[in-house]
């Protein structure tokens, strides 16, 4: 079956390295669009109609939206290798706990960080370093979230990897010293050709975001 | 093998709605423990330390938590009647989609109809309306969002229309005029089994919030 696969994507989005990631983790060719997010193209829209956000999995003309629910889609239909959920539905019921926490508390706080200031970027503060602290006791012992292997949270959460040199610079935090274990999972995890084929390096977000916030008038 | 199945909830929560409804559909007995939120139950804050909150499923001791987490993992394991989600992987990526729209947009403009005035409650009348006019669209001719049978939208979304008459009357909207398929779906939801045995009346969910609204200070 030739299937037909496409991905409307912007590069800085963490969101949208999940899929990447999850796509190369199966080893699924696809065409991929980065998206002109102040001029969503006629795709986007009509993909996407009630969220008009990316990214959007496009799979034999078909859209899956929303990341997590299109990296479920992506480890479900190619279920040949590289399995990113567990077997187990307490395992399983675990994984998407976690990468939920993700989506509850990395992306806000993280923006919250680079984006605020005073009180605001003070409980920012507190509050990315204790989410990071209950990830790393969640990680435990284990090389990945996943175990031995790249998992369903590995894939959610290694993105904002990504963003931390940003969030450091602007947020006057040293992830590494406060989170080492932590960050010695994310060096782990670049080190897999999935994800690194996959993200951009810390430097090319981290210009990124200086222009961003030179845009929002923060600088 | 004996099950022990325990649920930690609280009666007006459409969240534990959800879970009491899954597990009605599947003929799981449990043992109901409601909270008192202003005095965790060291229970709860040992099986949920990491959000605090109900509801909290306990499956042979082991915790789930986040309802639509804890729904998906009861129709994983109870997989023998009532299948919540549907087989194929597109479909099932289809309503994670729409539970995932109902947590999105349902709970918190719901909220606000109730909790808000001026600007704020316009904002939230428009926007509870505009999204159950895309509910009713993807429903389409189908009696449940599951199709013939109630799925897992329909269990992630019903719980919801017991806060309808606080919604209209605190909102002042007349839901019924506005949506009226909507309207037919939930009543058609109410007549079954599982949802009714599961579910609060409106007018008892109604008195829950008069009386929030009173210690809340917005009589």
């Amino acid at each position: 079956m030739a299937d037909a696969v496409t991905l409307l994507d912007y590069w800085p989005s963490p969101f949208g390295m999940r899929l990447r990631i999850a796509l190369a983790e199966k080893g699924i060719k696809y065409e991929y669009k980065d998206e002109d997010l102040r001029n969503k193209s006629p795709l986007l829209l009509q993909m996407n109609p009630i969220h008009k956000k990316i990214p959007v999995l496009i799979h034999n003309s078909k859209p899956i939206c929303e990341s997590l629910i299109a990296v479920q889609y992506i480890d479900e239909v190619w279920n040949h290798k590289s399995p990113l959920l567990p077997s187990d539905p307490y395992q399983r019921s675990q994984a998407r706990f976690w990468a939920d926490f993700v989506d509850k508390k990395i992306y806000e706080i993280g923006r919250n960080l680079w984006t605020k200031n005073g009180e605001e970027k003070e409980a920012a503060k507190k509050g990315f370093i204790e989410a990071l602290k209950l990830l790393e006791q969640e990680l435990g012992d284990k090389s990945y979230f996943g175990g031995e292997k790249l998992g369903y949270v590995d894939v959610a959460l290694i993105p904002f990897y990504t963003w931390f040199k940003g969030y450091e610079t602007f947020g006057n935090i040293n992830i590494e010293k406060e989170c080492p274990k932590f960050i010695g999972w994310a060096k782990r995890c670049i080190k897999i050709e999935s994800v690194s084929e996959s993200i951009p390096d810390q430097d090319k977000v981290y210009q990124f975001i200086v222009e961003i916030r030179k845009k929002i008038c923060i600088e």
